[in-house]
């Protein structure tokens, strides 16, 4: 989706790839295979780059920190990179800042399970530092006693929150260049099914002004203090007292794909942008409403890829965007993106295409 | 750009360029590098794909058609093709349909051209059958003098037009699948500076609901006609007693940008989804009004093209594609969109932002 970016401002991508077969590699004109935690791998590749950025979190800090050290410009730079790896970094440097977040505590052992949620009440959520996606790493705690169970796994490096009374999920994104130019977009709702994102509403429904103002200056700040360049997505909770911060990401993230259907500038193309030091666009919508729906690997694949992408375009207002991965159950394998007047509808169709590329309308 | 609407299909592009230097094959992932006109490199080249379709109009029909019989999918298949190929023939072929054509005749020599001025009133409009485009191929005659110096170069194929009067140039795009399922898109205007389109109002300002259903029908009918399968943009002239046909083309057109960031589907993703027989989607327009203006070449380069991309997108609305094609006076390398509520202000953006691109900002 970045090279979809790239293409239009003449940019040239230069893809960093495990294998061939990744998604980017598929489409990318220039494609280096090798492997993200290797640094003489990053070093070769980082030589041919005038900037190098990410669309995932697990490049290694010493090896960007060293790869800083020889003048290459990674952006978002390693130390702001550092919150998104660990997560435990993330809480201590939110807290800090004063910004709002879930009651939480370092975990040594079962017994800082244990006493957490003594005090603060089960269940608890305990969340592994670093690894974690898609709902991996994250485990809801009933009692003392699966709070054992956890820890008898070993080798988990774990911290601990309450678990926030949620009304709905809220993410606010922004893009940021090196100067501190800082563009928003509008706030939305980010619904979540088994700890995995399955629709993203663009603007969230029936968010007040303030409110919105507040998430958004909240992600500015955050933006600011961790010297983030390119896209921070903020995930926040919205609870019955306010907004609390879940999660942090800072590269195009799930809840701004609904951007490239539904905005004056795609995320993508922002991020580009902010990491080449270029002028951001606007981050206003270009619809009234936009709905994201989440394609996931079904369970039981049904039908050929193009039977089933031909029944999801029968609906001529239906934007698809498939990531060329292999079917998995679970697995984010594209989305759906449908913009319009009324949201009812836009949602109701998004749903239903998604439905038939996973198959429902070849199933009867 | 057909790959970038590619991409989110998950549809895999493979360019046929006559260099590696292309623009297409800059930023594709599967490019075969052969001659457009060498049956042979064509043969190997389709023999690797599903469907094959065009950029321009000038792969010949000869090798189109074996190619064709030897069960090659290739839309717009030849037949159609024909009628850009040789504009007589486009000529005949919409005279005898009914379509609205200025008057015209065959050219065999400079006294054809003579009768013809003596007849409907000089000047008159020379036009080469073929080969011709942004401008050239097209003579304008002020009399039999300049007819006679015209034909004396040798070695051209010509027809003769009237000059039409004309109130502005209309554009109505659609797109066909090999079923018949066609789409419109909003017609609308064309600005043309020496014979090179400069700007594309999108939905041409104040056209009549009639007029505007009456191109619309007029393409419907050509596309049908000439059993076009893909993207055919036809060129209308506006005159003060209707609609006359001026040029086609079967694919993703000029005329046709402003549908990137301006309508629900681009017209490269409904070319693509049209040759491969999948449903079409919305060519409703996104915004109130749309502007797309070109990027022609300069005759004196200022600036770095990096310099000049910044100056660009200093305006946040401005929505920049750039074709990666090398400088040369005239040449169209890239366009700029902008949308909004206010067409006078989307107009003043964009030529401001071409302006930029051509280093305006760059030289006080």
């Amino acid at each position: 989706m970045t090279h979809q970016a790239a293409i239009a401002l003449g940019l040239s991508v230069r893809v960093l790839a495990d294998e061939p077969a990744d998604s980017a590699a598929q489409v990318a004109g220039a494609v280096v295979v090798g492997d993200y935690r290797s640094l003489d791998d990053l070093r070769a590749f980082a030589a041919t780059c005038d900037v190098v950025t990410f669309d995932h979190e697990h490049v290694p800090g010493d090896a960007l920190r060293q790869l800083v050290a020889e003048g290459v410009a990674v952006r978002p730079g390693p130390h702001a990179l550092a919150y998104t790896q660990d997560k435990q970094l993330m809480r201590e440097r939110l807290e800090a800042l004063g910004a709002p977040v879930p009651a939480w505590r370092t975990v040594a052992g079962a017994e800082d399970l244990c006493a957490f949620g003594e005090e603060h009440g089960w269940p608890v959520v305990a969340k592994a530092r670093s690894g974690g996606y898609d709902g991996r790493g994250v485990w809801v705690l009933d009692d003392a006693e699966s709070a054992r169970r956890l820890v008898a796994i070993g080798d988990l490096r774990l911290y601990v929150e309450e678990r926030v009374r949620i009304v709905r999920e809220l993410a606010a994104v922004v893009a940021r260049r090196p100067g501190g130019e800082l563009v928003a977009w509008p706030v939305v709702e980010t619904v979540q099914r088994d700890g995995i994102c399955v629709e993203v509403v663009a603007p969230a429904a029936d968010l007040s002004e303030s409110r919105e103002a507040e998430a958004v200056a909240l992600a500015a700040r955050i933006a600011e203090a961790l010297d983030v360049v390119g896209v921070l997505a903020v995930e926040l909770f919205e609870t019955a007292d306010g907004l609390v911060v879940n999660e942090l990401a800072m590269r195009p993230h799930n809840s701004g794909h609904w951007s490239i259907d539904g905005a004056v500038t795609s995320q993508f193309e922002q991020h580009a942008r902010a990491v080449l030091d270029l002028p951001l666009g606007a981050g206003s919508a270009a619809a009234a409403h936009t709905v994201m729906v989440n394609l996931l690997g079904a369970d039981t694949v049904v039908g050929t890829p193009a039977a089933r992408l031909a029944a999801a375009l029968a609906d001529p207002r239906v934007r698809v965007h498939l990531y060329g991965k292999g079917e998995r159950p679970g697995r984010k394998l594209g989305h759906v993106t449908v913009t319009g007047d009324d949201l009812a509808d836009a949602r109701a169709r998004a749903w239903r295409a998604v439905g038939r590329l996973r198959g429902d309308a070849l199933t009867g």
